[in-house]
């Protein structure tokens, strides 16, 4: 998507071969345009995919997530990274190992808002290891929902976690794919969708 | 909002005299459509009051500040409540009391999002004690930005946020004001913004 391409080369910052930096309009500042492009892009990516319900995580997979379901016409499911005093309902849950931060993180979704009858587009800002995105589709089967695909705002090529989503056996649709951070710079992989 | 009031009315569920559950289209579950139009609220209140950025509360803030700055086209920050690894740059931080958790939780937002030419519109998803609003006040100030005002899509009117709130002097409008949560129904304050 080259909107988000030049948004990364513009205000990313490369703090190191792993680490880009895009808190300016992704995860801590939010730049609500480029989300809304961002929200049309997956809906057209998964356009007659005949999806239902978006399920993402907090708190960076929310503000793509609200634009896709506007467009979409379908709710917006956030699991949870801590449990919140009035989740008392029961609930899905799948443990998210950080290999950043090297901590297990236990995620959450209340059972009552995935169903049988649900096609979910899971959505996530970041696609590295595959962790997140693995835990959110173990909580999508639990329910028996089917999932359609899995879209990520930026894809770190050079981390394992396209390969292992796709071994499970899932579409995954990237806007922007990191081939390398070297030398301070970003290298995209070349995109089928731009 | 008269949507807003309907849609606590249809699904929203009375826990307690204190509790209200609107995690079917706010907390958990989002509705993207009613967001917009919560957006599109806040938007006319606040027009005209020159606000250059929304500064707002992971995770349930996140989703009406980012449709609420698409029509105002700035910028919104989250501030966010644990820190996260790459925050790595100057941070301005506040210690916000949980009356419900009762514990105390730092938040904080990156000094680089906000400055002295700054006009904050504030939002939050809910306004009881007041304690986050005045979490994020305080940050807003130590960067030297005005702040234009508060905004609540739902307020607890039997509780004093909005009292502490004004007696810094601070603008609040609210979308939604629960005047009672009485034998397991919504009463309403008297609306002025319909």
């Amino acid at each position: 998507m080259k909107r988000l391409h030049e948004k990364m080369e513009q205000d990313g910052r490369v703090l190191s071969e792993h680490v880009l930096k895009v808190d300016s309009f992704l995860n801590h500042q939010i730049d609500p345009q480029l989300m809304k492009e961002i929200g049309e892009e997956f809906a057209r990516l998964f356009e007659g995919a005949g999806i239902t319900k978006i399920v993402t995580l907090e708190s960076s997979g929310i503000a793509p997530s609200v634009m896709t379901g506007l467009v979409l016409g379908v709710p917006v499911v956030f699991a949870r990274k801590r449990q919140s005093l009035t989740m008392t309902d029961d609930l899905l849950t799948a443990d998210v190992y950080s290999f950043t931060k090297e901590t297990t993180n236990r995620i959450a979704v209340a059972q009552s808002f995935l169903s049988e009858d649900d096609t979910v587009l899971i959505i996530d800002d970041f696609l590295a290891n595959g962790q997140a995105a693995l835990g959110l589709m173990d909580i999508v089967k639990q329910a028996g929902s089917k999932i359609a695909g899995i879209g990520i705002v930026i894809e770190k090529s050079f981390q394992d976690g396209r390969a292992l989503l796709e071994r499970e056996g899932v579409r995954v649709e990237s806007l922007a794919r990191i081939e390398s951070l070297h030398d301070g710079k970003i290298q995209f992989k070349v995109e089928v969708h731009q």
